[in-house]
């Protein structure tokens, strides 16, 4: 089996690192980046490799697509010419139901692709943010359409699977943009809204501890990317945003209803905090 | 100087360990756990203790109240007449402004009270969170007011100092309180909203990576403490939340203004992001 890798950035270059490692006897590194290509041809983590896609792409019997949500269709327009035919496909991206609508509409009827998300990021960038152990131990998630053969479905399951992820679950596109809106998303929407806050200042540090850092971390985002997600994805987004809201204003409400003279005046937010660090606790 | 530590929990035990290290000679620890009281003395991390503050606090110079909030006004209407003359007194809460307010309230005139701020939290309540080296090279923070007397606020800066902080900065209390609604207050509010909220369920671990695990982290929290916390401290962190809610809401409003087929639509979005990510990269 020839497999393809388009875009060997951190994620596609620790695909071809640890699949090279587990055995894979033909992998084709293809990214528009000359520098790139050469290096991994030099690591020796690709077999083959290409700054254009059109030298090599038609021996791939599997192409794994490691680019922006708004290039997985782009690239599908560009180079279907140049498909095997019954190739299978797969995205990385961390966005499900608008890029299945669009790949949809540009795929060849013969091509099978399947939609993954591999659930682990990387603050750096390129290829020098590639580790042959970046995906040990990690959550991947697989979100079958109507048009995946059930042999294509478990032919990257494997695939994932000889790269190190550890738990593979499988599900519904709608469901899994939902819950990345509310787990991921979200996380990244208030940490930047907190980053932009009219509060912030040079002597913010001063005061900050933990919690501020770690809470801050993900406001450094990778803005060409983010933008992608967030707006793809934004009916869900704004739902997950509005549901934050809820609480955030059960929250300010159970601090205005306050009374420092009556005693019990604090229940509310008491029951508020309790109700969290218990659904905390039984997370982790 | 003889010093006593009311409180004996993951702060005063800390303090209690490392100025013992310090060569302190004469630490008194009062807890109303006759265990917590014990194990210090066994473990040599004071020099004489009790449960009860009447049998020691006379001979105190100097008070370190490591209490919730509102039991320092507390402590001090009820053991005021045990207190030596012109005594100094400390505490380590996250709150200024309400606290000294009730403080003074309270206070006999020769005392001297220096309100001050570890910044280092704990995870873990009760003596076995102390350890020695719990407060190396973290910050901390001190209020003065006007009837601070210049040489105590540079004692509890000098025991600060022997407790291994090492960077100790004069606010003022408002200042303090604004500051710290924002960089923890708001931290600890955003994360017990994302939660509570309606989207939180079994399943939401299969899909949550890193951000999730550390946004939420803190979401684990003392229901006591910070109740009184953001209670003490509700207009200040009511008015983090809003400058919050309207970086929120210009997020919402970039995310809807998107058009699809319009390339530029993004740019708000993307203004947004970059604003962020150069605060943050400006700060770490």
């Amino acid at each position: 089996m020839t497999l393809a890798i388009v875009g060997l950035g951190a994620i596609g270059g620790s695909f071809a690192m640890r699949l090279m490692k587990a055995g894979y006897d033909s992998i084709i590194g293809i990214d528009t980046d000359q520098d790139t290509v050469s290096y991994a041809l030099e690591a020796g983590i690709i077999h083959t490799g290409s700054t254009s896609a059109k030298d090599l792409l038609s021996e791939a019997d599997v192409i794994m697509l490691t680019l922006y949500p708004s290039q997985v269709p782009a690239f599908i327009e560009q180079h279907r010419h140049l498909f095997k035919k019954n190739v299978v496909l797969t995205d990385v991206t961390g966005i499900k139901t608008s890029i299945i609508r669009s790949v949809h509409a540009v795929l060849p009827p013969d091509a099978d692709f399947v939609f993954a998300h591999p659930m682990r990021g990387s603050e750096k960038k390129g290829i020098s943010g590639a580790s042959v152990d970046k995906f040990e131990g990690a959550n991947a998630l697989i979100t079958p359409t109507d048009r995946n053969k059930e042999e294509n479905l478990q032919l990257i399951e494997s695939l994932y699977r000889s790269a190190g992820f550890e738990t593979l679950t499988r599900v519904t596109p709608e469901k899994h943009d939902e819950q990345i809106a509310y787990v991921s998303q979200l996380m990244h929407a208030l940490s930047v809204s907190v980053v932009n806050s009219e509060q912030a200042s040079e002597d913010t540090l001063l005061f900050a501890g933990n919690s501020f850092k770690e809470l801050t971390r993900i406001a450094d985002i990778n803005v060409d990317l983010w933008s992608e997600l967030f707006l793809y994805n934004r009916t869900a987004l704004l739902e997950s945003i509005d549901a934050f809201e809820q609480e955030l204003n059960s929250l300010k409400k159970a601090l205005r209803s306050w009374d420092e003279v009556e005693p019990d005046s604090s229940a509310d937010l008491k029951a508020f905090l309790s109700r969290s660090r218990n659904q905390r606790r039984e997370w982790y």
